[in-house]
């Protein structure tokens, strides 16, 4: 079992024994069952009500850095251009994998407690004109929700960009509509809202970003044009994760089931509830404006006269764990991660009541 | 369950309950536990055991075409000479990764029921002098093993070039010694003779490969380069997959104290009595010489007078699964799969008991 009894740990979260279940049974070949193909399509299409999309799913077995990685390249060649919209880790990382990969890679970048400023990027993705914009929904790091998706992916349809996003701690825990926000490449890992452990990663693809890719003819593990015909083809590039697509089908039926408003409602309640008891035993929000702190993870100042070390370390005493944090946010922000199997209030509480204890000694 | 009774598929094979039953704990976060990073570790070590190296083991998440891939990119630049050597698909198909990735690819190729030419690979390694060479231990779909990885792999340290060996459907099960074949970076799959879901891919990589690697300083989820501080940094690439890494950890300590050599045995002894009871029967094997048909699957003719498919549904209404083929092989040999879980001298006999009933009506 986990070694810590309160987990609040951002991603992976833990694993409800409804979902560990789908690995008891032992599934046979994915390879040449229809049972699986079917089991494929099932969470295509509960993925699709998830996301508010029409757009084709495709699930890959492999973390979600993986898509994040395999986005870039199946739409992208040397030298294209790639505007990364970026207030926080990830949305810099994709500049920094953009560089990497020989793109010609801008980064629009705005403080790591702030969100992206929407007539600014408007602005460079009209002068820059680029192939590709990538942004994040929920920079996890910050926690912070960028509720600007909207906006962007229309100015990117305006010059004619594919607008993909990482949605990976986001979907089905925050509001989230991605044909409204015109996003053409969806990104969704399962380690977080859905609860399960890393093994699976979702996209969510457009027809437009469908001809890109197809047109870009990237090769590789994380390419996205073998899956243009999954599972209609009754072939998959490689031998699927069965298990863990049955885990994702248990996930996504518990959600949809529960009322996809109510899953929202129990993370905003959650996160609510979070920011509050940390108001009042003294902790200081992070993000700049409570409006975008995330309704998944909550990231706050690390109290002052702590070392992230020392003041981990006194919560894991107590059996508390938290997410520390990465990059320039190393040692000064922690992060509370209330979403998917976490996004419980009492958890919640009883966490926090561990901070006020370490905080009064 | 598994829709059918008798499971002779080559991989990915039945999950024994036992390795199952690894992804009922909640494990609690990869990126921050000693405890999964100390896991790692015991991976290795027991890795480096099966495959008698001292190399240094890296374990990703994802399916085996991950590190095909990887392997590749991680130490070719475009236009690096590549030297397939290949006697059936999978060796093939480094050839057309190679090309496709836009290497100078050369295919050494020979036929699929056969095995390759030592002194003919030999002479062309010295006309080419490839970067890399890569080469198939088990082809799964030719049902043949590759005897002469010691004479390929000491060639291409002639030339100094880089050995890439495919033992994903051997390793464990067939007799393979990677330091004395000298094989510079072999490749893993977890849904083999491990008997995993195929969640799980891992790498030996010698200290030459690293050298090469850290020099191509490829970018990507599956660029190795990431690895070579893992687990001593106490850092992955990405959040890992924690209960297929205890599966895995289950599974190597079984084999290794079952006895690595008594591993061997059981699949020699289900692959000479698949052999055996295939004459019986009438079965002609496909392999042109029994003395390179793999202890870890046995590949047969489609019987005269049928078509794979009748002859599929006439196994699979009697309960019997078995491996069909692909390419040049589809619709004309088909496969029994008996390796890891299926090394069972009684699941060969009862599955082949089928056969015979199918082919005497």
């Amino acid at each position: 079992m986990q070694n810590y009894k309160i987990g609040l740990v951002p991603g992976p979260v833990s694993v409800p024994e409804f979902i560990r279940k789908a690995w008891l049974e032992d599934y046979g070949s994915a390879d040449i069952e229809d049972e699986f193909f079917n089991l494929y399509a099932a969470n295509q299409s509960l993925t699709q009500k998830l996301l508010h999309t029409k757009n084709k799913i495709v699930i890959t077995s492999g973390e979600a850095m993986s898509i994040l990685w395999g986005a870039l390249k199946s739409t992208l060649k040397p030298n294209d251009k790639l505007l990364a919209v970026a207030s926080g880790l990830f949305g810099e990382g994709f500049a920094w994998m953009g560089e990497k990969l020989g793109f010609n890679s801008k980064l629009s970048a705005f403080d790591y407690d702030d969100i992206p400023d929407p007539e600014k990027v408007i602005d460079e993705i009209k002068s820059f004109k680029p192939k590709v914009i990538t942004a994040v929904h929920c920079e996890t790091p910050s926690g912070t929700i960028n509720p600007h998706l909207k906006i962007i992916g229309r100015a990117a349809h305006e010059v004619g960009a594919l607008f993909v996003v990482d949605f990976v701690s986001s979907a089905g825990g925050v509001e989230l509509n991605v044909d409204d926000y015109e996003i053409d490449i969806g990104l969704l890992g399962s380690q977080k809202v859905l609860s399960l452990t890393s093994s699976l990663s979702i996209s969510s693809i457009s027809d437009r970003a469908w001809d890109v890719i197809k047109n870009t003819d990237y090769n590789g593990y994380d390419a996205y044009n073998y899956w243009y015909e999954v599972p209609e083809k009754k072939y998959t590039p490689y031998t699927h994760d069965w298990p863990a697509m049955k885990a994702l089908n248990l996930s996504l039926e518990n959600i949809l089931n529960n009322g996809l408003e109510n899953n929202l409602k129990r993370h905003s309640e959650a996160a609510k509830l979070c920011r509050s008891l940390g108001r009042e035993i003294g902790l200081k929000l992070f993000p700049k404006d409570e409006k975008f702190s995330s309704p998944t993870v909550t990231a706050f100042y690390i109290p002052e006269n702590w070392t992230w070390e020392n003041f981990n370390n006194a919560l894991r005493i107590r059996g508390l764990a938290v997410g520390g944090n990465y990059g320039k946010l190393a040692g000064k922000v922690f992060r509370i991660g209330h979403m998917g199997s976490q996004a419980n209030n009492e958890l919640v509480k009883n966490g926090m009541e561990i901070i006020k204890e370490v905080l009064n000694k």
